[in-house]
C-alpha cells in the first residue's frame, strides 16, 4: 500500500484518484487555492463537481493550508495543477516537499526562453529545484487522456515519463489498473514535447471542421478529408518538432499522434478551433467562449514565438512548419482562417 | 489539355472525374464488366448512381468493351478497380496499354507471397509488365481521401508516388485542383504500404467503438481514450512494417497516419470493426453487412500471414505487431475482441 497526494484538484487531477484508490492506495487530495469549492464539495459529497460519480470511498479531501500533513508520508506527489499554474507549484510547492518525495507531473505544457528554446515543465522545475538545492525527482504523465473518460473506466494508455526508471516503475505499479494502462518510458522530454505540441495542432485540425460547417452550411461534420490533410501535416511539424527538442525515442512521437487524436475531440481546443474556423477572429471566438482555459492557444503562440527566434539566427526554417505558422497568424495577428494547402502539398519539394 | 482514361468507374474512380474535368481535360470514364449499370447511368443522367452531384459537363462514359478508343491518345490511365480486380487488371488492362501510357493506380492493398514478401499493387503489376515485356510507367495514389468528400469539393491532400518524378509531377499538375492537393514522391513502396496497412489498423480502432457501445449499452460514441490509445499502437505498428517494406521516407508514414485518421471514420471498416466489438463475432459480423466490400479484413489477414512466415523463419518477432495479431485471431480464428492492452503499455520493455 502506497500512499498518494495529489496536489490540484482539477478534472485530471481529480480524475487520477480513481485508480490510485482502487488499488487500494491511500488517497489524500490537496486543492490548489483556486480549489477551495471543489474541496468543500468533496467533503460534502465525496464527489467533484464536474464529474458524473463519486469517488471511490476513502479519498480524502483536503484544503491548501492542509498540505503539510496531506504529504507526510506519501510515497509520491501528483502534480495536477493546470499550465497556468507551474510558476504557483514552483513557488508554493516544491519548497516544501522532503526532498525523498517524487513527483508526478500531469500539467503539459511548453515555456518559451529568450533564446529560442521551448523547456517542458520538468525542465522547469529542474531550475527551481536546483536552485534551492533540492533533489526530488521529477516524472510526469503524458498521452491520450480525458478526465471524464478516466473516471468512466474507458480503457486508456498512457506515458509515465522520468530519468529513473526505477521511480517510473514503482508509479506505474501504484496507478495501472484494467482500465488504466501505463508506457514506462525514461524520454522526459519527447514524452512532455509531444503532449504539449499536440494541443496547438489539435486546433489546427479543428479549424477544419469549422470551415466545412461554413461552407456546407450546416452542423453535419462529415468532412474528414481535410481534418486528416491536416492531421498528416501535424505530424509531419510534431514530429521535426520533437526531433528538435532531443526526443531520445520514436515512441513519444506515437504517443503524440495518440494524443493529437484525442484532442480534436476533446472539448475546448475543439470549440476554438471549429469557431475560427466559420470565420470568426480570434477576438470573437474568445468572447464566445469566455472562461475556458485555452491552453492550446498558449502552446501555439509559445512554440511560434521560440521559433521566429531561432528562424532570426538562422537556426530552423519557418517554412518546416506551415501550418504552425497559421495557427499563430490566428492566433497572435488576428488574422482569418486561410489554411496554406499548397504549402503542404509542396512540402518535400521545397 | 491532356486526355486522361479512367478503368473502374466505382466510387474513388469516378471522383477523380471531378478534378480532372474541371481542370479542362478530357475524361474518359471506363466501367469493368462489373460496372455496366454505372456506366449507363452515366450515359442517362451524368451522373454516379452513388453520388449526390453530377459529373462536371463533358466526362465521357465508356462500356468495358470500348475500352480500345478510351484509351486513344490518353496521356494518361487511371486505374479504379477495387483491390479484388488486381488480377483482372493485369490480365484485362495491361496487356492492351501501348507502352508509352502511365497507370496512376488508386487500388490499395498488399498481395502476400510465400516467403513472407507482401508486395504492393504496382509490384505486382510489375511483374505482369515484365513478363509482358511491357515498359508502362506504374504511379499510385494514396492517402487521405473519401470519394464522396472528393465529390463534395472538400480540401483533401494526398500523395501521388511514382519512381519517374517528371510523370508524378504531370500528373501532379492534370488533377491538382483549389481543393485536391498532391504531395508528389518517390516512394511508391511507402505509400502504397502505407495506406494499405491502414484498412487492417483502422478495423483495430474501430472496435473500441463497439466495445465501449457494449459496455455503456448506448451508442453514444464520446469514448476517445480507447480510440486514441490503439490510434498510437497501430502507429507504432505501421511504422515497423512501412520500414520492414522498406519505406524509403519518413514522409510516407504521415501520409499512413492520415489516411489512419479518415479510416476510422470512411463507413464500412468501421461498421465490421463496431460490430465485433460490439460482441459478434467474424461469421455474424458479415452476414449484418452482407454484400459491402472488406478490404480491410483481407488486408489484414495478408498482413499476418506474411509475418507469420517471417517469424517461423527468424525474421520478424510477432510480439512487435500484438494489435495487428489480435485483428488477425479475430478474422481468421473466429475469436472475441479482447484487446491485449497491457502488450500495448509493455511494448518497450520486452
Amino acid at each position: 500500500m502506497s500512499i498518494v497526494t495529489i496536489i490540484g484538484s482539477g478534472m485530471m487531477g481529480s480524475a487520477l484518484a480513481f485508480p490510485a484508490r482502487e488499488n487500494g492506495h491511500v488517497v489524500r487530495l490537496v486543492g490548489t487555492p483556486l480549489d477551495r469549492e471543489i474541496i468543500d464539495c468533496v467533503r460534502k459529497t465525496n464527489q467533484h463537481p464536474k464529474f458524473e460519480r463519486p469517488f471511490p470511498e476513502g479519498v480524502k479531501p483536503f484544503q491548501f493550508e492542509e498540505m503539510e500533513s496531506a504529504i507526510q508520508g506519501a510515497d509520491f506527489v501528483i502534480c495536477g495543477v493546470s499550465s497556468f499554474g507551474v510558476e504557483w507549484f514552483a513557488q508554493e510547492v516544491l519548497p516544501r516537499l522532503p526532498d525523498s518525495l517524487p513527483v508526478l507531473s500531469v500539467t503539459k505544457g511548453l515555456m518559451d526562453q529568450p533564446d529560442g528554446a521551448l523547456l517542458c515543465y520538468p525542465q522547469v522545475w529542474q531550475q527551481t529545484l536546483d536552485r534551492l538545492g533540492k533533489t526530488n525527482e521529477l516524472c510526469a504523465i503524458g498521452g491520450p487522456c480525458t478526465s471524464y473518460e478516466l473516471v468512466a473506466h474507458d480503457q486508456t494508455l498512457v506515458a509515465f515519463c522520468g530519468k529513473n526508471p526505477e521511480t517510473v516503475k514503482k508509479m506505474k505499479a501504484t496507478m495501472e489498473t484494467d482500465y488504466y494502462h501505463v508506457i514506462p518510458t525514461t524520454d522526459v522530454i519527447g514524452i512532455e514535447s509531444a503532449v504539449a505540441l499536440k494541443n496547438g495542432y489539435a486546433l489546427g485540425i479543428a479549424l477544419t471542421i469549422g470551415l466545412n460547417i461554413r461552407r456546407s452550411g450546416n452542423e453535419d461534420e462529415l468532412h474528414f478529408n481535410s481534418q486528416a490533410a491536416v492531421f498528416l501535416q501535424a505530424s509531419r511539424e510534431m514530429h521535426k518538432l520533437m526531433q528538435m527538442q532531443g526526443a531520445e525515442t520514436e515512441d513519444s512521437y506515437y504517443v503524440g499522434v495518440g494524443d493529437l487524436y484525442v484532442t480534436v475531440y476533446g472539448g475546448r481546443t475543439r470549440k476554438v478551433g471549429i469557431l475560427l474556423g466559420k470565420g470568426l477572429n480570434i477576438d470573437e471566438a474568445l468572447d464566445e467562449l469566455k472562461g475556458v482555459t485555452l491552453e492550446s492557444l498558449v502552446v501555439a503562440a509559445r512554440v511560434a514565438k521560440a521559433l521566429k527566434i531561432k528562424a532570426a539566427k538562422g537556426e530552423v526554417n519557418l517554412m518546416d512548419f506551415p501550418l504552425l505558422m497559421h495557427v499563430d497568424e490566428i492566433i497572435t495577428d488576428r488574422k482569418v482562417v486561410n489554411i496554406p494547402w499548397d504549402e503542404f502539398a509542396n512540402y518535400l519539394r521545397r
